[in-house]
């Protein structure tokens, strides 16, 4: 890449940043469009445009909000991922503070790429800047070298403070917030076979109740709910159904709107909606009632959600392990009642083992060989094929023009569509699993695909011309992979530095806009919603989708830190990354994203591992790339990733369990009010299960009764 | 190795054995020697010799006894360490019985080595029996591939069994046995720095009583011994030294025993003994008091044992985490009395970890490079230096034939020493970690003597000839080990048959016969001991020196298996090793060794581990010893090494936590009698401190009185 493709490409990037962002400033002052720019604040309940006004108003309002009124508006997730943002801001400040000068200096003074290459003129005078421009076995590689360690020593120091800022703050949402479903709940996976006689609801109280003879409250055994959520399902579409077909009576002027049963309902008997609804629903109801009742006496699983009378018996029983074989009756803390993944729930103990590994070695293939597919797709994918299969699309295939571009982009569009929908199929494979939350599938799922961006990305990038060309040459020298590795750097500078511009200056740009959400949003309202519930679905934010963003961000941490030593020109284009994806995912978080689970940063931990393994990553590469330059001394890095390790290790048992586990120390402080149990019991009863009569009454009254006593007898003798 | 030395050394050993097992079939029924051979037993009070006489009651009592005989008489300890003996004989035995028939016909029948070392004769007859006749490239390999299959697969199966019945064994000892002191202690480590106003007992009360209110019942904060040990350690010095000297007095027809106050009794006053005594004892009493009125006062560390009213009460408070910033006010349930490592207790969270690593560190090098400190040393303990530093040695060593044999063996004797004390400093190591148990200390130091013998004695020799020699090109091309590995292999063959036949014929002689407690029992006795407690102290028999067995036979394990397909003949000794080992060590277990703690079979989880790592060596060196015999369908072992860190992953999750914890469901199937938790507290109480006025009465009885009100409260609402 020479330089003047490399500088239109920045300025190509920075212009629709700016006309992005202006469009932003416009936008969001137009009246209508407050339910894009402000969602999270509405639906909180406050003003969507609080306090001065102004073009920057945004920023000084992203600059302003204290970390305390972050959590209360986006929760501690939101607050944690601007955390691992600023994070990485302060390691790429520091570090740029003390390497710019010294190692742009060290770089420019000397002239290898000159002396070496002078017939040549393929160099830019970035080159020039990095170290290419050092000659092999040259003493100013200790600057390099003094380099990584400075780099490492900002990384553990501002990584440690992070680990210890995330716990405090988790410390304190946890004490602070108010009562929760969740904080009462055990869930209690792999309960052995039914002994004859019992109802597995007698199975799992008599269980509990023998261990737990003070604290235990109740039970909710998990049921196979598949056939009542659809029936469900069924009958909360018809409703909606319904009340848009009575707004479109309204607005057309009595006329009833008709429609037809079929597929899609192009094919097929024509009716009356709102009679058809009507009647439909009328029908379904029962069904339902019978459904539920069927569900909750035969389709009971093999596990179940506890209940204690006390946050502090609940956080002891989640963290004690119940029975000897401990494929039986393992214990966890319930997720929050809205991230449980119902299916999960009853997968038996080896069944989720096997599950959880067969996985990894999907994954492991996707990663490494997403190509071959992609290449039996798009050949299958075929204008011939087309034309075959989907008849309906040949009017178009058939013109010249477009089967010509057709024809030239198909593999590539194959590769975008499956690029597109990878973070959709590695949620799926990562919910197969066997995982129990939401949160956790998410987490799971970032990882995947930070493999997935580190590998094919960067070390394929990196990698492409050296070491595809070579490969058999490779696999038997496996230990050539860091000089490789080393010896392909310097030349994807370039590619790298303006693949971090384009993504923030465009995905910034287009994040801060939400052209996208914006369009769909104004589409919708005028030719789709009718009802109230409608246009409030039309517009519901969404949450951060952390399984791409961490992932993506991780990717430019990785990009950036590895490069930092080599080109530290990378360095301020990593820093504005940082800096603008702070402000503007501040003001998306304040504003914009309602979050859908609430884990108290447990991504944190997860966070914290890759950026250690960025840092591992830097390094290794390091080594490599001073080794191939002949600098002897480089054998002094090599205390550096073991104590990368020692300091991960640390840190992990300084901090982690606490993230993983809540401490019966939080859990005791809260203040000794009678918690509502009966509230926390029937948050967890699914939505397609709760009608009011759903358990006869005298159980309630037993469990009600039983309570009272328990807690009395708890009172009595604390 | 030829034929004829290899036979010669296998005839040594194996008459070694007889000569030693005569000696103990004598031996054991002479009177007098009952203390040698049954010292468990008397100590049981039963009667030393029970049942059938003649020579081979033994075996027959040794094979008779049910495994919960073993368990009341020995331990779990004991009882698991027989399982692992048992079940790496079964793995050889079901092993050896496809591998003997299968593969020695395969092997003999093929004349690979006859037809291309037709000109050499340095091939014994049993090198036709292995790996070593098979052609390169044969399709013969297809039984040697199946046969590493099988070994993995009857591993898998024995060591899943072994586990489970492990498991078992654990939990219905844990379930059967009277109430213990550890059951109702937690221990408390990193205790935060004591508030302005605040006893350290009062700390600990006030944190865990906020946290457990129903269950807490006391604390004991631990203190700073070493001054008061020192004395009480005097003062029973003084108390053994006067009983003997009235034994001597009353022997010697009342003549006064004197000795001298200095240096070993060798120099300074002569006084009366019994006098000395006596002054001593009167002087040392008070002293004894002050010093634990001071340490009860003023030395109290940052750590404690603090004792509930129920076991399930302490077992859910172990396996909870109590402090947010888990460096403070870490609990695990508190080891036996017996065993507990006081000097390690207070040790801060961060110097635990920081220790650890630097104790891996020192192992690392210890394991790698214990040559050089030895060569150093040697090169130190010449005649010449000896003669200068020692000067009482000169006498013997001017003499000509002295010196000449010295010389000679100086350096072989520093490495005797060196290995002869190896364990103790890796004991030492291990304690030096703040582990704050005994059988964990043990544990840990029996993990890095397995390292040390696998890597020096196995890898050693197997790759001493080809790794050094071309030590740089090692470097340089490290992927080359398995194939170094694997060309060196079947050239060790006949070593490792002497060495398993030298260690299990003499090695189980040795132990059978217990020549060396025989001799030194006697020669005690004889001038030594002079009262019942100097006579017991001389016959005390000790414990399984786990330490050191457990690695010995693992490295056994490791040798047969790695062999077991290059060169199927080494089977038979691995079977009788283990089989006589099995035959032997019950007996021992039965009638001589006491165990010194009881962990419930802990050491298991470790046994399985070394195991499974014997396994993935005996995988990597058959690809790397296929791979350089040219078979190529040797990538079809490839997945075996996967399978097995698999299988381990689950069998700990399905096993590891049940050793690590125990699980609520045991401790709750206690009978709900009374316990004596006064009892609990006095056995924890450390010998030196334990007088019967230490602490007011006042305290007592509030403790009292506050027990019987929460038990009672408890039981009112079970």
């Amino acid at each position: 890449m020479d330089t003047s493709s490399f500088l239109t490409s920045l300025l190509t990037s920075f212009l629709i940043f700016v006309v992005l962002v202006l469009l932003f400033l416009y936008l969001s002052q137009r009246p209508g469009n407050e339910v894009v720019y402000f969602p999270n604040r509405i639906l909180k309940g406050l003003e969507p445009r609080e306090g001065a006004r102004g073009p920057f108003a945004w920023v000084r309002g992203a600059f302003g909000a204290s970390e305390q009124e972050l959590v209360d508006l986006a929760g501690v997730d939101a607050a944690v991922y601007i955390v691992f943002l600023g994070s990485v801001l302060a390691i790429l400040v520091f570090s740029g503070l003390i390497l710019l000068p010294m190692l742009l200096s060290v770089n420019a003074t000397d002239n290898y790429i000159e002396s070496s290459q002078s017939s040549q003129t393929n160099f830019t005078s970035f080159d020039k800047l990095s170290m290419s421009n050092i000659a092999q076995r040259s003493n100013r590689m200790w600057a390099h070298l003094l380099a990584v360690y400075w780099v490492s020593l900002v990384t553990f120091y501002i990584l440690w403070k992070a680990y210890k800022h995330v716990s405090e703050l988790r410390t304190t949402a946890l004490t602070a917030a108010e009562t929760k479903p969740e904080r009462f709940a055990v869930l209690v996976r792999d309960i052995p076979p039914l002994p004859p006689g019992q109802t597995r609801k007698e199975q799992v109280d008599s269980y509990f109740r023998q261990l737990h003879p003070d604290s235990f409250y109740r039970s909710l055994v998990v049921t196979d709910n598949k056939e009542a959520n659809k029936i469900w399902q069924e009958l909360e579409n018809y409703k909606k159904k319904l009340a848009h077909a009575e707004a479109v009576f309204v607005e057309n002027e009595k006329v009833r709107p008709k429609h037809r049963t079929g597929f899609l309902g192009l094919i097929g008997q024509k009716v009356d909606t709102i009679e058809f609804c009507n009647q439909q629903i009328k029908e379904l109801t029962p069904k339902l009632e019978a459904e539920q009742k069927t569900t909750l006496k035969e389709k009971q699983l093999a596990s179940a959600i506890v209940f204690f009378n006390s946050w502090p018996a609940a956080v002891s029983a989640s963290q004690t392990i119940h029975s000897q074989p401990l494929d039986k009756w393992s214990v966890m803390a319930a997720p929050e009642p809205r991230e449980l993944l119902w299916e999960n729930l009853s997968i038996p103990f080896f069944v989720r083992l096997v599950r959880q590994y067969a996985i990894y070695v999907v994954v492991f293939f996707t990663i490494f060989f997403y190509m071959i597919p992609i290449t039996f797709i798009s050949a299958f994918t075929t204008l011939a094929n087309l034309r075959k299969y989907l008849p309906f699309l040949k009017p178009i295939v058939d013109q010249a023009e477009i089967k010509t571009v057709l024809e030239a982009y198909l593999p590539q569009i194959a590769l975008l569509v499956f690029l597109a929908i990878l973070p959709m199929i590695l949620l799926a494979l990562s919910k197969l699993e066997g995982i129990p939350s939401l949160s956790h599938a998410i987490r799971a799922t970032s990882g995947k695909y930070f493999y997935f961006t580190v590998l094919n990305v960067f070390i394929g990038v990196t990698l492409a011309s050296g070491l595809f060309k070579s490969f058999k040459q490779f696999v038997k020298h496996a230990n050539t992979i860091v000089p490789t590795l080393g010896k392909s750097l310097p030349g994807s500078t370039n590619f790298f530095i303006t693949y971090v511009a384009l993504k923030f200056f465009v995905g910034y740009g287009l994040e801060l806009s939400r052209l996208v959400p914006l369009i769909l949003y104004h589409l919708k309202r005028r030719f789709l919603c009718k009802t109230d519930a409608e246009l409030k679905e039309a517009w519901a934010p969404g949450d951060f989708n952390y399984a791409t963003k961490v992932p993506n961000d991780m990717l430019i941490t990785t990009v950036v830190m590895c490069y930092s030593v080599i080109a530290p020109v990378i360095i301020p284009f990593g820093v504005l990354y940082f800096a603008i994806g702070w402000v503007v995912l501040r003001n998306q978080a304040l504003k914009v994203y309602v979050p859908s689970y609430e884990s108290y940063g447990r991504m944190w931990p997860h966070i914290h591992t890759r950026i250690l393994a960025s840092l591992v990553l830097f390094q290794i590469t390091m080594i490599g790339y001073l080794g191939v330059k002949y600098f002897y001394s480089t054998a002094l890095l090599i205390p550096l990733p073991i104590l990368s390790v020692i300091f991960g290790y640390i840190c992990s048992k300084r901090f982690y369990q606490s993230f993983a586990f809540v401490p019966l120390e939080i859990a005791s402080q809260q203040p000794k009010q009678s918690p509502n149990l009966e509230a926390a019991f029937e948050a967890y009863v699914p939505p397609c299960l709760s009608t009011e009569k759903f358990e006869d009454i005298e159980q309630y009254e037993d469990a009600r009764s039983e309570v009272s006593r328990t807690a009395s007898a708890v009172y009595a003798t604390a």
